[in-house]
């Protein structure tokens, strides 16, 4: 395709995956699957692989399908941290303050628990040569790293279906919010050491040069993140309302901070573009700003990078897919369903919830979701992962996502003596609420 | 720099085009002006080529200044086409129907004038060997290219000025609206022969086929825009309100018609995107949609393109500028300014406008901005245009940016029996007026 091929490429892109969002959005799913599927239809590993076989006029028909070119690549990383930026911008450190323990206990058993099965797991299949690992990283960093993906967690589904039923604001619904906040940290925390310890170009040397690049990153945030968001909140209240140019400087904190992360810390860019958004959301008037970042967006950003998710699959390599990375996808969807459930329900339990609300707590924090496509494409980069295992993450993904809203129903329905959940009043909460369902946004 | 270097970059294209922009609109100049100013400022015209000297840690310091990688092109790129589709969203054709044959004379004469002045001017040039021309590409149409550039015309910053002092519902402010919209559509149509017959790649044949494929075009536009029009517009009234789904299917549309005026027509792309923009004009409800892109434009892509037209100045280039493009740059801009005076002043007594408001309706169409750097853009990617030219293109375009203003409050004060322009009272106006000035949107 000539120059403007990008044209053509944006556009189906944009068409795509807004038609299959709205249709999955119809059948009560997510439009984040519609919009994954939509790149694996029309990418490579459907379309791009028929069409290939066919020329018109001396013209491959290959080339008006999905291929992904540096552009939509680049574009789909500036997605990435546009999203973590906003999902920065809708944290509530106040709220975080109140959940407090309980959900980060219930956060941290749902982030080890699959860290380390899911991770152990990896291990002995990468071992028994089930599927090839990446030469040149160590073995057992990149069974960690399918661990680390495991670990996400994305409750917009939840919460939307918990909604639609009346029962979000409830106890159980209440400890799910605080710890999917807290999980999204410990996950940006588990990614930052990992990519930075085993990831390509060997940012510092020795481990221990690392974790002190990654204390000194935090040490960065805390110091340099409390005087921004001062001088940020300052200028704000200068201006009286919130202008174009506040929306600007926050989108060049974003870039800078991002950037920094990278080039002085070794920290993964999407890190330091997290930390940005936490740090505008002190201010307590990020709610405008989001808001402007939300139409980039819903509008460009975000669904080049879910299409380009699913564009990284490739039809060849799909046919001729081992029966290992076959066993190991179906293995995996297990593996992360049940490990969060798990992990996540036994925290529950510790706190002090009875089984019913320890059970709801666990299946509210199945489904993953974009974190945990935001992570595996860092893995990519990163070398950190090799590139047969993305169909399986889509699938652990898809799964997660599909089935969550399908176990949440009977779950919450159940009304018996032990199932009683009391709702929760608080104003607080729809605020925050609208936050977190806020986190994705593609409407 | 390494891959994640183009996050700096953006970073210091907006902060910068931002605070330049700012600092302009303080001492009363259009913002676009100080956009342009940091392009050149933190690009190879200057910073870039001083830092390039200097080296720390092994680093060259120049690595940190903008340069225009292929990323910020495609960006640029899609900036332009953003820029002309909202253009083209602000477009009323019922208006125009009103102000009909005056605004229709003045356009075209202060289209045809120095369209004749400034490529016969050009040529001259050209001919005397003064300023190299780009070889391979005849001497006339590189000629009649600077022609076309001249034409445009943007009169944000005349409408700003006006409605600063009041004087902008008079009969002059009405006829320098109407003449605007009809100025751009006519720049359009030139651009369009120009780059079909004289452009890089030879996208037809013989001139006879290039002109049926731009008559085809038009068939195209008018044919397909009135059936999209109708199907957009009940689109949006099956759905009530403009949602998610119908700025995503503008911007389609936009993509789509951007690529097919490329790959169909041999037509600019920006042409494509600007009667998108005026398709969904039609349906009567593109403000919303408008009020999205302006959002992409000013927190994303505008910047990009103005700063990156002040990139392509360098600084070595300027350092080693013959005396000939020096002379070039000074006559260029009298010339830019006298004969859009002359060519709409006379066009407006034509019509039977008095002296004084011929004149104020001549000085009122001077600056050009935007459209001018977009047209000398799209003639480096076409080869129409030697790239020593972008220096003088934009000298032109600050000058009589600069100029416009400082002109016009003296020819609008000055009173006396023939001055009194009356005001006019329409409420339409007052919609209208916003859509034009909506069309260059960095505050």
């Amino acid at each position: 395709m000539k120059e403007y091929g990008y044209l053509w490429e944006l556009a189906i892109i944009l068409a795509t995956t807004k038609l299959f969002g709205l249709i999955t959005k119809k059948i009560k799913m997510p439009q984040v699957v519609g919009a994954l599927l939509a790149g694996l239809v029309f990418g490579p590993a459907f379309l791009g692989s028929i069409l290939s076989h066919f020329t018109v006029g001396g013209v491959n028909l290959a080339q008006f399908t999905l291929v992904e070119s540096d552009f939509i690549r680049m574009l789909a990383e500036l997605g990435v941290i546009v999203l973590m930026f906003n999902a920065g911008l809708g944290t509530d450190i106040n709220e975080l303050k109140k959940c407090g323990k309980a959900s980060f206990v219930i956060a941290l058993l749902g982030v080890v628990v699959p860290l380390v099965v899911g991770g152990g797991f990896s291990y002995l299949f990468f071992e028994a040569g089930y599927i090839k690992s990446l030469p040149g990283t160590s073995l057992f960093l990149q069974a960690v790293f399918i661990g680390v993906i495991l670990t996400a967690t994305s409750v917009s589904i939840t919460v939307e279906t918990l909604q639609e039923m009346g029962k979000l604001k409830t106890v159980s619904g209440n400890a799910i919010l605080g710890a999917a906040i807290i999980d999204d940290i410990l996950e940006i925390v588990a990614l930052t050491l990992i990519t930075s310890v085993g990831g390509k170009g060997g940012h510092g040397g020795s481990v221990g040069l690392v974790l002190l690049k990654i204390v000194l990153f935090f040490v960065f945030v805390v110091v340099f993140g409390f005087i921004a968001s001062k001088l940020f909140a300052r200028w704000l209240d200068r201006d009286q309302k919130v202008m174009h140019r506040h929306v600007v400087g926050a989108f060049v904190l974003c870039l800078v901070m991002s950037f920094m992360a990278e080039f002085c810390f070794g920290v993964a860019d999407i890190t330091g573009a997290f930390f940005a958004g936490v740090i505008l959301s002190l201010t307590g008037r990020s709610h405008y700003i989001a808001s402007k970042f939300d139409v980039i967006g819903y509008l460009f950003l975000s669904p080049i990078f879910f299409a380009s998710i699913g564009m990284q699959v490739d039809g060849k390599q799909l046919a001729s897919m081992g029966v290992g990375v076959l066993v190991f996808a179906v293995l995996l969807t297990i593996i992360a369903i049940l490990t969060k459930v798990v992990g996540c329900g036994v925290g529950a339990k510790l706190c002090g919830y009875n089984n019913y609300r320890s059970l709801r707590i666990g299946v509210g924090m199945i489904s993953r979701g974009e974190v945990a496509l935001i992570v595996a494409n860092k893995g990519l980069e990163a070398s950190l992962m090799p590139k047969e295992l993305v169909a399986p993450i889509i699938v652990v993904v898809l799964i997660t996502t599909i089935v969550t809203p399908i176990i949440l129903k009977p779950v919450f329905m159940r009304t018996g003596p032990n199932a009683v959940d009391p709702i929760v009043e608080s104003r607080l909460l729809t605020a925050y609420e609208k936050r977190i369902k806020n986190k994705i946004k593609i409407r």
